[in-house]
Parts: structure tokens; C-alpha cells; sequence
């Protein structure tokens, strides 16, 4: 069905059609034949542009805005992300260095957060209720800042408030499988279970626990996971290294869905329609708490956990910006990231927004001074409550969504711009591939003489394309990690997420150690994550590159046979995975379609061959493919439990059927088998010549 | 949330742009200053080709085309409805007057049938199971083409086969209501309805009556309903008028849902995934079988129904037909009716066959002969098995759902062309109405002098618009009567139905009398529907007026300011039937909202303005507003059950929960508002100024 398809065709048109249009508009170019308006038409990337661009983004520029940006915590709705709203606004509107336009949207999300009054508690008791240890309320402090009294307490948020009291005992990740094997020596009814973190996503650890009878858990960061093993404070950890000191809580939000959870599909506003609190999906049904690993190596005996945890519907807000387009004011280059933080958050957001303010600052005052101006529309989106679940990206493509949809070209997202500053890192839509490829040839590699970010790139991470060789290799985005989520699943937008990342010879770090704590300071980036800041500069340089190519080039820069090369790996996966049992039960992978030559007509216009590639990854969604995955719609990119390189419905549905046998879940693998068939199909379609009708 | 919210600037900017865009491209008419392609590019309707065509549209071909098509019985996927296939495709790859392509498709879809061998039965018996009675098996033939031998018996597709026997009870139209009343002075169960038709759908008068314990059910034609009452076949009915004769019976699909039921969102192709047949919902749940009124008069005691239907997949064709767009290739026009018939079909659908025909006929010689080529594609569709319920439609709209949504302009619908020959009678997306005016205005009404098909319709049916003054009504496609409904309500494409119709002065038959029926032939539609075939050609005229402006003009003729007043019609009932009520749960209908003005940007191009036009209706959708109501996606439009003119979802939440009076019906009152809300919004953003982002 979907074998050999008609992947073969896809984009030979868009491809061929790139040559037959710079001739076709070329008669303009430097002579006055046509109107002017023709020479708007034609306008394309000018790349002495470019080199200005590159040469105007200033390390120390991101480094201040770091610094101001940092200054307090700003966690979602607190006084300090309206500190941060107000930097935002203040700089984009900035007369000199501003955007065209840029204002605030607010939303009314729902947010948990610990009781000031009441902190969450964790106690070792014996059985006499005796406490014989309490776990820390705070993380020691080493700096001043650290000591903010806006610090939040680490928390889960979304987890629900109450009182357990049970035997502690260890249970691994807290994946299914986990609980599952425990279960068989242990009886875990009314034990509280300690977990680390990894392998199973935050919610999914008290998700899975509670259908065993735990009534409570504890995660804790292990130092094999985050520290490479280092434990002490005296010498080892932060403030002496990057590692995270003993005493350090990952914060996070434990929720599984993303977006607002009270408006699913609706944009959070004032009047809009809120389900009760208690149909919320995919949260803790039992309390959680995380803690650090000083206080995970001592807990025995009996625990009780404290937690006074509660949910307040708030204003949160995004930070819009835009840059107006010359030529398509109508077709949109959104570049993203989000404000909020856990703590002050320096490198979780602030590195990616002191990189976006870089950016805005340069190409703001090209065209403040007219040197410039976009062929397309930019729009930049400094998102609210990210760390709550994605929150303000999640709102705005729902408010937006006819619109965003039929006009958005790319998404960019930089979030973390720098988790360390060994290599780049790109995952995205494989039609991005080359243009970030283009983009990081001309930008050198920070610290490093005569090597491109694109040669020092493909030293620490490459594969080999049949159509290009060894290359540097880029992720897919199946997940939800940052704001790229709501373009790409729920819009199916083209989409990509840039960062500057570690050497992974040197480090095992499940992220930077001092992720979502106390650490994530200014003092910390700067001294441990990237002092000077040139991989901030290089990352700015790289992720601007993109924007400027995306929002100049005459034709898109999205490359679809690249698109078609990655769908033939999944073809091939799936075929050597599933393609004998699957003909074991009569249900056939597919038979060879005929490949057509496309072949262009000279009338078509560069907008239509654009409308092709913006619209490509739109012609990938299924609304109803996934109907218990909040707003996944992508039949190519949705999130998959099974972890193939696969179809992921096709790959999650093979799973559970050949773990039940039902024949009720081998129908259902035939369908993700035609849902995924019926989308590539039309998706081809889409792309075939122009005048080839349905 | 609704109240007079963006509604008021829905639109400005293409109302605003037409007069600059004539402005902006009138410098290349005529002249030669700029380069070729631009003069393609600002290419308009050409009124002498609309004259052209209107005066070579020939009342004598639409004749013979129906007397071809109507040869024999066509019923869908029989030897019949091949051969109509073979005719369309042999007219369409004419040399001389087909069109640039034409080619079949295929799906293999679920139908239902009587089994020749044993025909279904309705007998009266006494208590001891002697047969008083039998009802026909076959209706009364008249001329001999009723007496083909492939007119189909009688039946209610996809009613099961089954033997009940019970005493025969009436009720009425075999409405919810109905059958309550009923149950309040009968016992139900193990009984036979006897019901007329109208007032449910047929599918739901067996589906109404099961809960009731009701074992079968008969369905007959009410004289009064479809003969003003008349009943004799000596002087008053067929073959003497129009009228129905005593043992005429109306066949039909007895299915609720539209398109292939075992392929749901899915191209019904070979290797595709099919449902369990018993998974399948909206059918008959006990056998149900239509009679004729002179069968019904004479029921009495117990009844029996041998009903030996079965379902078969089987092989189903659309015709499908090209006329490749010379500037915009991308952009299609799309026209379509269905080829099967229940019997010879002359009337339902073959009217609008011929009619179909003899635009491709007048529109291809042109083509053929270089006079003329459209600015956009046009697609013809003849589809396959819409009487078993849109399934070709429908099943084509799935497997190109990408590239239909992306690109279709609008969908024009003529099924019966002629149901008599009074007046005009058109239903649509209030966007059509200015350009169904436009077309009406320019073809004479049949039969009269000196006056135009639009002067005739006024006087017949009107209403007072705001902004126009006595306007002729256009009607709403709320349902899924023919195949408009996949593209109106599944793909949310602008769509319109156009036929001539009655003088409600003069009948109020509940539809021509003989739908349906044997005697729906060339002989019927050439004596009583239209002798002389003027009303046809009328159609042809004015649907191929209106096909022709789509498809030629330089700025889509599509008014987005008629779609406004429909809104703000729809408004005003909300407010009126639900406000008070909803204030007094807490549910604000809205607030007022500043509408601002729209200014055009000068280098807007008319594909940007164009783009706006064609996805106004897009905007509408919402593939998880009716998660129960297959293929319904389009707020505004969604076939309700409260009966008010105004938002579906809103109308039958608030019916419902007036009901009911739980809260958790009123919160889905209030979901259906923010939806509604939601997508009026975000259909009014992607009219505002190209460079208004969000």
C-alpha cells in the first residue's frame, strides 16, 4: 500500500522548477523591461545581506541581554515575567532597534504552583510518627542570586496536594516496566515509590505507579545520569563546575498533554468554555515531589510526604513581535521561544531569548535605517508558560489557527541556544536539512580557525544520504520538548529547533546538570556554559541565516526530496519490521505504483511552486488519526511509545498488536498502515506538476 | 463572546481591493510595456465568450443526451451504470468537443441490494398464517422501458434482511416524537410500523422505532404529500400528469452516514482498511421496506416482511473530466453530479447529466478549437453511487483531501437540473449569491419573454437584505441531500446547488412525484417535466455562467460581506432564542469588540486576495466539533437537529440542555459557543489586511 508509492515523484517538480524560474524571471533582473512590481516579484536572498547580518550579531550584545534578562526568577505570571514582558516589549518597540510592530497576548491558563505559606514537606518518620529526617525546602545557596526570595520551592507541578505516608521503596525509572517487575516480589500497595528521572517522561512516573496501589513518589536526579558520577559540593559540582551541586531539584511540570489543560483546541481567553478541573487527562493522579540526590542517598524507612501543591487559573502572556514583508506580507517566517523560566533560568529560556533579542536588534535596525526589508512577513513569538506545558505557543495556534496554517512557511524555534558549546544540533521537518546545512556553512565555528559551524558540525554527528553523502545528521521532531510542538503536530507546519550542544566523548549528562534548578543562573552560563559567548553569537548567526533565507528566497528554500529520502527509511523499517507478520495476516504493505516524470509548465508561478512546499507537511495531518493524543495530527512526526524509526502510528499500533494478538488490534494496524498510505499518497500528490489534476 | 465581534471588518480588504487591483494590472491591457506573462496574469472574464456560450447551450442536445443516458436502468456499479460510463468517457475524450483529459476511478465501496432470486415480500396473513394479502413485488408498468427487466424491485438499502411478523401499527412519519406518542396508548413491541415518508430521514424511522421493541418496518409515499391528493391512474396520475401512480414506490439508501461506511476518512481502494460491517452505525437495526400508497391503503391485521437483502462491496466508477487553467493551473473550479440512478433515473440525476454534458460539450469545443482556455483548472466530476449515500463524492474527497483543500476555489452541484419549470432555485454558502445573481441576470427564463431567469426567481421567492434591498433567497446547505456535502461539510470548499424547481402556488408535492420510482424515464421528464427542455438549458446556461466567472474572472466573484449578514443573521436568533437563558447560567454570548478599518497594501497581489477568498469557508472548520456526525466539520453549516437558523453546534447544545437541564449539557452549550466564537474569529483574521499578522 504505501510500498514504493509514490515517494518517487515527490517534488521532482518544485526541484526542476528552481532552474526554469531564474530564467523565467531573470529578464528583469538589472534592466527596466517591466513594471516595478516585477522586480519586487522577483526579488531573491541577497547575500551581501547576509554577510552583514553576520557581522553585526555581537556576543556581548547577547551576554547583557542574558544579564538583564536574568536578573530575577521569572517563572510563568510571577512579577518576574512581567519584568521580562516589559523588556521584551521595550526593546521591540525601540525606535532605533525595533520591529514594526509588537504588543502583548494574554491568556488565562491554568498553573499549579507550592504554597508559599505552606511549603511542600518530605519526612522520615519511624513507626512511633517520630521524624528522624526532613528533606531540604531549598537548595543551598552558593550565590546571592540563588537566594532571591522569588526562588520557587522545587515542585511537581500538576501534582495533586496531599498527605501520603508509606514505606519508601526504589523504583527505578518509573517506567511501566519498572513498576511491573517490582510487583512481582514486593507488594506495592501503600508504599511510596522513589524514582529517578529519565527513561519515563515526569507525569508518566506517578501515571504508572498509581494503578499498583503506590500512593506516592518521590524523583530525584542521580548523579550517574547528570553528574557523569561527581557528588561533592567541596570540590566537584557547582560552584566549581557546571555539575549540579547535591543539594540541586529539577523542577518541571508533570503534566503529559500540552497547552492550556482547561481549553483543549480553544484559546484560552476570558470567556472561552473551561472543562472541569477534574476531566483533565494525563496528569499525577497520586502526589510527587522532586528532590535532590543528598537527600535521595539517606531516605529509609517509613516517608511521608507533604504536599500542598495548588492549581489557579492565571493571566499569562506572549510577547509578539513582527517585521512586515515587501513582496508576501501574507506568508509568515515565525521564529519562537519561550520566556518564562523555573528559577532564573539562564539557560533555560534566556539563552534562547538574549540570542532572539540579538537577532531582532540587527535586522530591526536594517529596517529601521531602510536598508531592508523581508520579501515575507517575520513574526517573532516570545511564548508564556512553556515550562507549564507549552502553554503560550499551544494558545496562540489555536486562537490563529486558519490563519497560521495557511500562510506559516517555517517555524524556528532556538530554546536552550547553548547546552554546551562543543557542536550544533538541528532536528526539524527533513526538508529543512539543507537550508540549515546553507546556513551553517557561512558562520564560523566559535574558538575554532578557518572551520565553518557546518565542517565542525559534521565531525561530531553525521550519516550517509544516498543522494549527498556523509552529512551532518539532523534529528526528527517527534516530541513535545519545547514550542515546536503546537507547529508542527497540531498545525503541521514546517519546523525546526536549533541549539549549540555537548561533545558526548566528554559528558553523559542527561541534560546541563543544572537544568531546571536554582543553578541556571547568569554566573553559571557564563562561567561554565559558554564563557564569552561565541556559541550564543555562532547560534544566533546560524538560526538568523535560516530566517533571513527562509523570509528573502525567491523559491523556498525547503528541500521535499530530502523529505522523500527519510519517508523511504521509514518505508524500509517498517517493510523489515512488520512486512512478515503483517502478510501472515493478509494485510498487504503494498504493491509498486508507477513513478511519473514532472514536468513543469512555463506559466507557473513562483507563489504557486511556494504554496507547494509551504503546504507539504500540511497535507500530513490527520485530525483523527490519533484521537488520544492531544492535538499530534502529524501522521509522519506524532509522538510513538513503540520507538522505531517508523510510521508512528503504524509502529505503536504493530506493538500492542502483536503483544495482545487481538484481531481487533491488527485492524487497527491495517488502518494506521491506510492512514499513513492515504497521507503520503496525498501528500505526493500535492507535489506532483502543477497542472496534473485530481 | 459572538456578539457584533470581528464580524464587521470580516472582508473589507477584498471588497477594497478589487477597485485597486483593476487599477494596479489595467496598466499591461492593451499595452505592451510590460513582458507576456503579465498580461496572462491580469487576464479577466471576457463577456463576449459568456455570450458565445450562452447562445450555443442547445436545448435539443441536453434532449438527446438525456434519451441516451436514460436508455436503460442505470442503478450504481450494475451493467447499466457501466454503460453510462462508457458514454460520459467516450463524450469527455472527444476530439472535437471533449475535454484536455478525461479518465475513471474507481473504489471499491459497500452497497446493498435485493436478491433477484428472492424477491422481498410483504404479506397479510389471519392468525393462521394464510395469506390474505400480497403486496406488489413490481410496479405497475405503463410504458414498456418500466418493464426492463433491470429496473431494481422496490427496497430500502441497507435495511437487513429478516422475516418479522406482527400486527401493523401507524405511526405517522416515524419520528422520535411519533413513536413516544404512540407508546403511550400501544404496546409497542413485536409490532410492524407502517410509516409515510417525510419528516425523518428513511434510515431513521426504523431507527426511531427499535428502542420501542418495533420488529419491522413499511415506509409508503402519502398521496397527499406527493400528489396534491390524487390517486387514480384511470385520469389522474402517470401516464396522465406527473403525478405518482397507486403502486409507484420510492426507493432510496436507508443509511444516515454519507461516503463508503466500511472506509470512514479513507479512499475506499483495494488494499484499504475496511471496518467490521457490524461496527457500522446510522443503519436500519430491523428490516424496513418501502410500498406505493395503493399497497398501503389496504394493510390490515398481522403483517409479514421477507426482506432478502444483501450487502456486497462492489466496484464503483466517477467519470472524471479536466480542463487545464492556462495562468492558474493550480487553482480548480470544480463541477460535479452523480451518473447512477435508482432506476432509468431521467430526472434523478440524468437531468443534471445532460446538462452537464452539453456545458462540456460548448466549453470543450471552445478548448478544442484554441478560442478559449480558463485563467483556472475546471474539474468535472460524474460520481458514482450516490444514491447508496454520496459514496463516489465522498470517497474522491478523501483520497485528494490535500489537494483539494488546498487548492479548490468552489464546488457548483447540479444534480436534478429540473424538478419542474417554474423558477430558479439555488442553496449555498452566502459568499455564491452575488455571483449566482450575476449569472441569473444574463440568461433568459424560459418560456417568457423578456425577462430574465434572475427577474422570474425574484418573484417566486425573495427576502430583504441590508445591504441589497429584495434580493431573491438563496438557501443554506445545511444537509447532505447530494453531493455537495462532502465537499461543503468535510472539506469546507465554497459550494452552491442549482436547479429549476416548482410553483409552490400551484403543488405541494413534497418532491417531483416520481423520484425514485420506475417511472422517473424520458418519457416522464419530456411530457411533464420540461417538454421542449427549455428549463434545462436554462440551468445549463446559468450553472455554466457561473462556472465560467469562477473560473475566468481576475478576482474571485465570492462576496464575503453576504457571507457577514448571514453571520450576523444567525446572531440575531442566538441572541434572541438563547441569551437570556445562557446569562442567567453565566455564560456570556460576548462583548463588543472594536472593528477596525482594512487598508490594502499596494503590492498585495491578486493571488494573496484570491487565496483569502478561496479559504474563507477553510476557516470554518473544525474536525473535532461533531466527533459524532461523520464528515461534518464546518461550524456554520453542520446539519442540525433544533431546526433554527443559526450555529448548528450551539442550536443542538442549547436544545439539548433545555431539556435536559443538566450542567453538564449547559457546559456543552457553552463549548459550542467558544467553537463557534473561535472560528468566526479566525475566519475573520484571514480577511483582514495581508499585512495584519497575528
Amino acid at each position: 500500500m504505501i510500498k514504493k508509492v509514490l515517494i518517487g515523484i515527490v517534488c521532482g517538480a518544485a526541484v526542476l522548477t528552481v532552474g526554469i524560474l531564474i530564467g523565467h524571471f531573470g529578464i528583469t533582473k538589472g534592466g527596466s523591461s517591466g513594471p516595478s512590481w516585477v522586480e519586487d516579484v522577483a526579488k531573491d536572498v541577497d547575500q551581501s545581506l547576509i554577510e552583514k547580518f553576520l557581522s553585526e550579531v555581537d556576543n556581548i550584545q547577547i551576554q547583557e541581554n542574558l544579564r538583564e534578562l536574568t536578573k530575577v526568577p521569572h517563572m510563568a505570571t510571577t512579577a518576574g515575567d512581567e519584568q521580562t514582558v516589559q523588556f521584551m516589549l521595550k526593546r521591540w518597540q525601540d525606535a532605533e532597534t525595533g520591529l514594526d510592530d509588537a504588543w502583548r497576548e494574554e491568556y488565562l491558563v491554568y498553573l499549579s504552583f507550592p504554597d508559599p505559606k505552606n511549603p511542600n514537606k518530605v519526612t522520615v518518620g519511624d513507626p512511633s510518627d517520630t521524624v528522624l529526617h526532613a528533606i531540604r525546602e531549598k537548595e543551598k545557596t552558593y550565590n546571592p542570586e540563588e537566594d532571591d526570595p522569588a526562588v520557587v520551592q522545587p515542585y511537581a507541578a500538576y501534582s495533586p496536594a496531599g498527605h501520603p505516608k508509606g514505606k519508601l521503596v526504589y523504583a527505578n525509572q518509573g517506567k511501566p516496566s519498572d513498576y511491573q517487575v517490582l510487583n512481582q516480589t514486593v507488594d506495592l500497595r501503600g508504599t511510596i515509590a522513589i524514582t529517578r528521572y529519565g527513561g519515563a517522561g515526569r507525569g508518566a512516573k506517578a501515571i504508572n505507579a498509581a494503578p499498583y496501589g503506590v500512593i506516592g513518589v518521590l524523583v530525584y536526579t542521580d548523579p550517574l545520569d547528570i553528574n557523569d558520577g561527581l557528588m561533592s559540593d567541596i570540590n566537584e559540582t557547582y560552584p566549581h563546575s557546571w555539575y549540579l551541586p547535591p543539594s540541586g531539584v529539577e523542577r518541571g511540570s508533570f503534566n503529559v498533554q500540552f497547552g492550556d489543560m482547561l481549553t483543549p483546541y480553544l484559546a484560552a481567553k476570558e470567556d472561552t468554555y473551561r472543562i472541569p478541573a477534574e476531566d483533565i487527562t494525563g496528569i499525577p493522579p497520586i502526589p510527587i515531589q522532586p528532590i535532590g540526590f543528598e537527600d535521595a542517598y539517606i531516605l529509609i524507612c517509613d516517608v511521608k510526604l507533604d504536599i500542598f501543591n495548588y492549581e489557579e487559573v492565571k493571566n499569562s502572556s506572549n510577547v509578539m513581535g513582527i517585521i512586515r514583508g515587501s513582496v508576501e506580507p501574507d506568508r509568515y517566517v515565525i521564529y519562537g521561544n519561550h520566556r518564562d523560566s523555573w528559577v532564573h533560568g539562564a539557560i533555560d529560556p534566556s539563552s534562547g531569548t538574549s540570542v532572539m533579542l540579538e537577532l531582532t536588534r540587527v535586522l530591526g535596525r536594517m529596517v529601521k535605517q531602510g536598508q531592508w526589508r523581508p520579501r515575507r512577513s517575520i513574526i517573532f513569538g516570545s511564548w508564556g508558560a512553556e515550562e507549564f506545558g507549552l502553554i503560550g505557543s499551544a494558545e496562540y495556534t489555536e486562537q490563529y489557527f486558519a490563519k497560521l496554517s495557511e500562510r506559516t512557511v517555517a517555524y524556528i524555534n532556538v530554546d536552550i541556544a547553548v547546552f554546551a558549546n562543543a557542536t550544533l544540533s538541528a532536528s526539524g521537518m527533513p526538508s529543512v536539512q539543507n537550508i540549515i546545512f546553507t546556513a551553517a556553512k557561512q558562520v564560523d565555528a566559535p574558538g575554532l580557525v578557518s572551520t565553518s559551524v557546518y565542517d565542525n558540525w559534521i565531525k561530531y554527528s553525521n550519516r550517509t544520504s544516498p543522494a549527498h553523502g556523509v552529512i551532518p545528521r539532523i534529528g526528527y521532531l517527534t516530541g513535545a520538548g519545547s514550542d515546536y510542538a503546537a507547529f508542527a503536530h497540531y498545525l503541521g507546519i514546517t519546523s525546526m529547533d536549533i541549539s549549540y550542544t555537548y561533545d558526548r566523548s566528554k559528558t553523559n549528562a542527561r541534560i546541563y546538570p543544572a537544568y531546571h534548578t536554582a543553578y541556571d543562573t547568569f554566573n553559571y552560563a557564563s562561567k561554565f556554559i559558554d564563557p564569552g559567548f561565541l556559541s550564543h553569537q555562532a547560534i544566533a548567526r546560524t538560526a538568523g541565516n535560516v530566517l533571513i533565507q527562509l523570509a528573502d528566497s525567491l523559491v523556498l528554500p525547503l528541500n521535499c526530496s530530502d523529505y522523500a529520502e527519510t519517508l523511504e527509511d521509514y518505508l524500509k523499517t517498517a517493510v523489515s519490521l512488520y512486512e512478515e507478520k503483517l502478510e501472515s495476516r493478509k494485510i498487504s504493505m503494498g504493491k509498486n505504483r508507477g513513478a511519473g516524470d514532472a514536468t513543469m509548465q512555463r506559466d507557473t508561478s513562483v507563489r504557486a511552486i511556494n504554496d507547494q512546499l509551504m503546504l507539504l507537511d500540511r497535507a500530513f495531518l490527520d485530525p483523527l488519526a490519533f484521537p488520544d493524543k492531544y492535538a499530534y495530527r502529524h501522521v509522519i512526526w506524532a509522538s510513538s511509545s513503540a520507538g522505531q524509526p517508523t510510521f508512528p502510528g503504524l509502529a505503536d499500533a504493530f506493538a500492542n498488536a502483536d503483544l495482545s494478538g487481538q484481531s481487533s488490534d491488527w485492524n487497527k494496524v491495517h488502518y494506521h498502515l491506510s492512514v499513513a498510505s492515504q497521507a503520503i499518497e496525498g501528500a505526493a500528490q500535492t507535489l506532483v506538476d502543477l497542472s496534473d489534476l485530481p
